[in-house]
């Protein structure tokens, strides 16, 4: 019983026939009329004209993204366990060309308005430092927090003032809005998010990621960059209508829904070895290690996020029984 | 009636099935079942041991090779209408990190030992020129004309003489092989070939490409470059099923075939207008704007080459009624 | 009797006092007062407000310039014998992050208005496609050809049309200038010339090149750009006051005139065999291997520049004994 | 009286007369008699086999050894107050093509085996996390500390078996060796160092590095790199020449001599306000804002450090009366 991650579970069927559906000769690339719609689909989504692109993974949306905000000779403040930092291979310099990552510290990888302006404050303004250009923030965090919309819009107050763009690395942002309720809109290009990295894939897609672009400005730029670094898919449909088959009826926000009830079925088995609050699907557990060892001998599978503690994540297809056996099993332990 | 290229054709039913029977929980990235068989299945193909990496475009795949084989500070040599020339956006720009590509010239789109020892001669041996490190070829060629073992042989030779690595971009290898018959091995690593950008998303795939490394010792790089270039899919399963589908009882070949039986059909209806021999499923014609629009209104869709010709592009999924049609609408011209 | 190459002959004796008088501690980098008072200095030269950046080489001008003119995705369209292209080891590959070079035909090493826009026409208005984000030329050319402003100012018209920034690589504009009695400010900026590397070394510096921007808001990025790429000296006085002393009383403009009247009296010496006209400090002869030999043989130093011919270059400091040595030895082959 | 920096001292009389000696015709680039006297005197120096390329600054020499040492998609580790990652406007991220720097703590800005092994063990050895590649230390530290033979060889032996390069950044290399006493080659390649970018500008030079391979296998890439980078000077006997009159008769030895001599009247003048032990020529002194204020208002200037703290740098012409008085000053605070 698999608790690794998310990214590999199985697609929403939904998506599968979407793909099916949509097998068949129409216009290469992004011509086709699935990402056509792409843009308004998006738009009605977040009350304001956007530009949306489909890509094939978080990374590329992070990437593509973050070389659109931040030229090669400047910097990008982030946690320093952010999933662009942490897990991908240094995407951001390759994509930037060059361009920094100026880590920030701080509990559950929350990037908070303090830790922003003392990291600039302590930058020379001289052509010697690295002069920063982008924050980039997790929602939900790579611990499974929430970013609210109004912790979000004094990030984008802060950014503003010091002229600083906005990203969000949004590859779980279904599941922390699944969690406040609050309206996509609220928690980014009005709290001041200039791009979105809008996950797909760990919530039921099979393989698509949407980089929305507030600043549609950005658009013909992001067009070029995602050619250029082979993302742009000649049967594009296929990503193009997983994306809208998630955005029919809810089907994002249902999915997120499932995959944080079993997380909190999970958080209530143990409450006292929590490491953080579980407000979306990822649960971290203090665990020791002969404990870890009992729980992988009754057939769960999970990631030990260092000594003592353990990683559990939930996906939207996880409603029943496997959840049920774990929860029993920590409560047991 | 759609001619304007193969790349956006349907996938074949047996690929989205395979899809659809991979969709289900498994380790993530390539650590799938699937994924883990790709090496095995292409290095029986190629009668060698390869290492095989599935990426989601071909620019991707030769973009990733491209960086493998040449350092920043030195050369590709390759035809003036190569793909990764006039395609890609710039991509070999891209991933190799600013590497130039030295342009040949040579009827249909062939590069020939001639053209590269040409070009290598014209470069000083110092360190204001720029020195070249690779060539890359086409096969088939822009122009659909197939390179056959003994020419890529004849340029493996002095590719090995001059020290320079030799890319084969095979987005349409399949429809050179279906042509000539040879052995996948033949045309590859026996004749010099270092890396390999084999296509399935044009004959019958859905998005799946197939980097072949020859020099298996290049494998840690790609992989590493891979990821970094946001190419290293969560669910890489669907990407390894396809082309293991594609693989299974010579699928790929079979639908080569298909698409050049229609080329030929379509060659045949007009011997006197072709401007390239037609060897794979690629029709360069001479026809003049007011038969262009004729065609047109007839109901056909196609690429304007230039003034005066036409570029016809055939699919593995084209094999009746539509062609018949376009044969006999040329033929009347 | 070296006649190679103006890049390697003896600096001016007030280019070497110049620095020896700077030589006593002062604010690092470009804090001093000889590098505080080049903006004014070439402000007062270009009758306009300018920002100068000194630089070692003509190869960090022409980089440092490129970069801030032309994204990493798009093209620089230059003549296809350009030293950009030529001579530099692939730097605006380098500096730009991959942007790429199209290469222009046309005699003499000019680039035409006519190239500019042909080049343009046949780049497709899609993605796939690299787009033109400027022009770079040289004045005076690599055959030693002058760009006279009417010239330059059809391009500059052109660029603007087209959207496209204009370079001018100066390496021997002070050559250039000294041959038409052009006003500075009717070559470059009055003729749309956005940033210009205007060189000394060549004629008479020991180290130092100006970077011109026409354009000022891009100085802060050439700024951090010139530091990132190591070009920002901490004792950066010793190229402010090479040239510094350069402009004072037009000594670079002197040096010129000198240099290029020796090539005038070697251009006498044989009109037929010239290739070009002669209008700065380079001859392009027609003279056999025999001869050239002979030449040698004479004791004289020059580049083969290919079959049939020889390159003579004039420095400013060739007025006397070797140059009228050499014109009889050419006259009497 | 200025104490802010050594890299904006004058430069010693016989580092001028040796570039007016050289002021004269000779072949361009690193051709000429000077530049190829390099390789020989510092194979002499350092008793073994070099290849040595004159640069014309520290962050140049930096940029171009990690570029050689470590590829785009791995990591450098260096100290988090390292030059190359404070004050070099992101030069490593610019010459390597993206590679990442990871910081490391330790008291002195000192690199020590512990720290290095602790990083590597915290990076897990797969494709998600960037990888390193190589350590970059600095001799004497950016506090002025010295690394003595056998700490440089605890690193080089650690780098070895994890399969890392060794670069040592001795901007202040002169000054750590004066103190010291120890071999230059005890302390480089005999120690693990693989590249070592030797600084002479500080030390009394005018504009000139060396930057030193004890890999020569590496030479070529470098040479490439340099001309890229456009740090390949056409009169680079004004470098070689440079670096020549530094190593004749042990100039640079003495300069530093003296430069340490008068950090050392300093510290002896406040032993109780010393942050760090005066081991080279930089002093850091506990001196708070008023006491700062009164320094400055006697006539002294300096770097503020941070609060509570400033830092003093001596240079190898300040021997004589101004380190008196501002002894003497500190001494009355």
């Amino acid at each position: 019983m698999q608790f690794i991650s998310d990214n590999a579970a199985a697609a929403h069927p939904k998506v599968l026939e979407a793909i099916a559906a949509s097998n068949r000769l129409d216009a290469p690339y992004d011509g086709d009329e699935w990402s056509r719609r792409l843009d308004g689909a998006f738009s009605d989504l977040f009350e304001t004209d956007v530009r949306a692109f489909w890509v094939s993974t978080g990374t590329a949306a992070n990437g593509l993204a973050l070389a659109a905000l931040c030229p090669p000779y400047r910097a990008i403040l982030c946690h320093r366990d952010a999933h662009i930092e942490v897990d991908e291979a240094g995407a951001p310099g390759f994509f930037t060309g060059g361009a920094k990552l100026i880590l920030l510290d701080g509990p559950g990888a929350k990037v908070t308005p303090a830790a922003v302006a003392a990291a600039c404050d302590r930058i020379r303004k001289d052509v010697h430092q690295v002069q920063p250009a982008a924050i980039s923030i997790t929602n939900a965090t790579e611990y499974g927090l929430v970013c609210h919309a109004a912790e979000v819009a004094a990030l984008g107050k802060l950014a503003k003032e010091r002229g600083l763009a906005l990203h969000m690395d949004g590859a779980r942002l279904a599941n922390a809005l699944a969690t406040t309720g609050e309206n996509p809109a609220d928690v980014t290009w009005r709290a001041g998010v200039d791009a979105l990295s809008f996950g797909f894939t760990k919530n039921g897609g099979l393989n698509a990621e949407a980089l929305i672009l507030f600043r549609t400005e950005l658009a013909d730029e992001i067009e070029v960059r995602r050619k250029r670094a082979g993302h742009l898919l000649s049967k594009g449909r296929m990503l193009a209508t997983q994306i809208l088959a998630m955005l029919d009826d809810g089907l994002w926000l249902e999915n997120a829904r499932s995959a944080n009830a079993a997380a909190q079925a999970l958080a209530a088995a143990a409450p006292k070895r929590l490491v953080y609050p579980v407000e979306a699907n990822e649960i971290f557990l203090k665990v020791d290690a002969e404990e870890a060892a009992h729980l992988r001998a009754e057939g769960f599978d999970f990631y030990e996020w260092g000594p003592g503690e353990i990683r559990l994540v939930t996906s939207w297809d996880q409603q029943g029984e496997a959840v049920d056996k774990l929860a029993a099993a920590i409560a047991a332990l």
